[in-house]
């Protein structure tokens, strides 16, 4: 059995209010056509606080390509030790009792990719697997759970670790002006999330039982990058946020398959692409919004964190306690392609609840 | 039973030349003080033809790293098709019966991946799983192969499509001008490759039994990437050559585990990144110079292709008639970590010979 184990998760120590962002698109933007506009839909998406990387003012400047890279290999090795190793303990392993890391980032490209620093300085083997990946946007979150599950079942009694190093900050292009790409500049936030898949039975937490994927057909231009000198730029069509319409029937079809009512679930750890998407989700797969308390929570606190929003819910679904012991969910990731990636679990008692369980029966 | 089929590959029509090559250095750098050694290094790759998605004099100028982004998109639509069709055709699969795309490529960036267009323009079904690699460089060809091989064997019965597309020359980086990058501008060519896994009984070609990897402890800025406002800067070390003495340990330990003996094996698949990787290879292995003839013949006709080198080799070992049944070989893709992704397998007899020798016995 293959079991995710509870993530890690970091935040920068630079705080943006919502506040600070409407005063910062007000002094930057002031004769813009639709400021009034983007101020309302970066109210309207409950965005408290965001953590960046670098100070505010630092972040507002361009820097250029090259820079910016340098600035997200520097943070990143900066940050990863401690959240990798929190993710460790939580798990009771060791860097050398993994087997495969998952490096997903959308927000800074290198080649080779931190998986190789990170075998050289924190203990990893070097046999270890590297997976990284740059291309799932928000999606890659899932995607990371769903390959690393694939790996610990193709290969019995490894264990995976899946980092999600996201610094959205480092993308901020100072020259997009649409209304989309305003509203983005006050949604995304930077964080660090870290998890480990256990293949044995000595760990808490959400056995992974079976995951899938699902892309909308002909959206691949509605959430992606144009590539320019100056990095990448991201681009949001406004149908986006309407999209829970045709994904929520990827996930109730994945439930059905795993023999679940889709609207019965004990936990839903989603994708927190902004408020809209939670509030249809609930509707469509009539489920009530607390059902999203954990997305929404990571949304308002830390703003939308691409990848890593799954890992920082799933975390806060540990913190108030977990499930109860055999409780069924899902997991799911939502990015370009427009790409759901999900992965349906059950709630595992405590290993110490499993063993008296055993001896009393 | 997992099973490598048949790879299809394709190399473009624009056709360079070691002659060319030579003649445009000359003509590039008269007065660069290593030209000579350039000229000699160049020579000695032993690569005769090159294949260019565009003219050699629209090669040599950059357009941005804007510009190129495209052309790579544009030519990958353009070319990505028919070779694909081809891998699916030697397997003996339609597109809606893959359930997973791995798509490799360090030659070209774009969110989403390809993997998306291809979703909705060739028959492949919403469900199919998207795996885009853009950071293993020459290494993902292997890398695709094991993380493809991983999901067939997690999910018993499904088929992987893997893709390598690379386009060297549109990361030709003009005012890139120390030895090495003359070197790796005659060395490198562009190419497509793409080959199914197929998840059942029904194929022949190589059984994937075993896979694994191995990163060079403390090389990690030996091939690398520096990424610019102009895009990809390919980055070689002088070493870099050299680390056979490091890697060959590593495919003989993972033979040693496969109870095989890692000179005696019935064929070798290995990255060409250049002669004197072939050379020293057969030295550590204890290996004939022929072992790795599909290889040096890749290098020879197409330059250093980077991930598509292994799946351009395999298929030369299937034109060649195969290996007998039953035998016992290695497929190894070397890149930037410094990394190898190794895989371990067995020749499989056709379907119809397994028939009449299931009937017999």
């Amino acid at each position: 059995m293959v079991v995710l184990c509870k993530p890690a998760t970091y935040v920068p120590e630079h705080v943006i209010t919502m506040e600070d962002t409407l005063a910062i698109a007000r002094r930057l933007h002031p004769d813009h056509p639709d400021l009034k506009l983007a101020l309302r839909l970066i109210a309207n998406t409950g965005v408290r606080t965001r953590h960046l990387v670098r100070p505010i003012e630092e972040t507002l400047r361009h820097p250029g390509f090259e820079a910016r890279n340098r600035t997200f290999t520097t943070e990143a090795r900066r940050r990863i030790p401690a959240v990798v190793e929190r993710a460790l303990g939580h798990a009771g392993l060791r860097a050398d009792q993994i087997d495969l890391i998952v490096f997903v980032s959308c927000t800074g490209f290198s080649m080779p990719s931190p998986t190789a620093w990170m075998i050289n300085t924190m203990g990893f083997g070097p046999t270890t697997r590297q997976l990284p990946i740059a291309q799932l946007g928000c999606a890659a979150g899932g995607a990371a759970l769903n390959r690393a599950h694939d790996f610990c079942t193709a290969h019995p009694g490894t264990n995976a670790l899946v980092v999600a190093c996201e610094f959205c900050s480092l993308c901020y292009q100072p020259t997009d002006l649409n209304v989309g790409q305003l509203l983005s500049n006050g949604l995304f936030g930077d964080a660090l999330a870290a998890a480990v898949l256990r293949g044995d039975d000595a760990a808490t937490g959400m056995r992974l039982e079976r995951n899938g994927s699902y892309l909308i057909p002909h959206t691949e231009d509605w959430i992606c990058y144009a590539v320019r000198a100056t990095g990448f730029h991201f681009q949001l069509d406004k149908r986006v946020p309407k999209t829970m319409k045709d994904l929520a029937p990827a996930l109730q079809d994945l439930a059905r398959q795993h023999h679940q009512d889709p609207a019965g679930l004990d936990f839903y750890i989603v994708h927190a692409g902004g408020p809209r998407i939670l509030d249809d989700l609930s509707r469509f797969l009539d489920v009530p919004p607390l059902a999203f308390r954990h997305s929404r929570a990571t949304l308002t606190e830390h703003g939308n964190i691409a990848s890593a929003v799954v890992l920082d819910a799933l975390r806060r679904q540990f913190d108030e306690g977990g499930v109860p012991a055999g409780g069924a969910g899902m997991v799911a990731g939502f990015g370009p392609g427009i790409t759901a990636e999900m992965t349906m679990g059950t709630w595992l008692p405590t290993p110490s609840a499993r063993r008296r369980s055993t001896r009393t029966t």
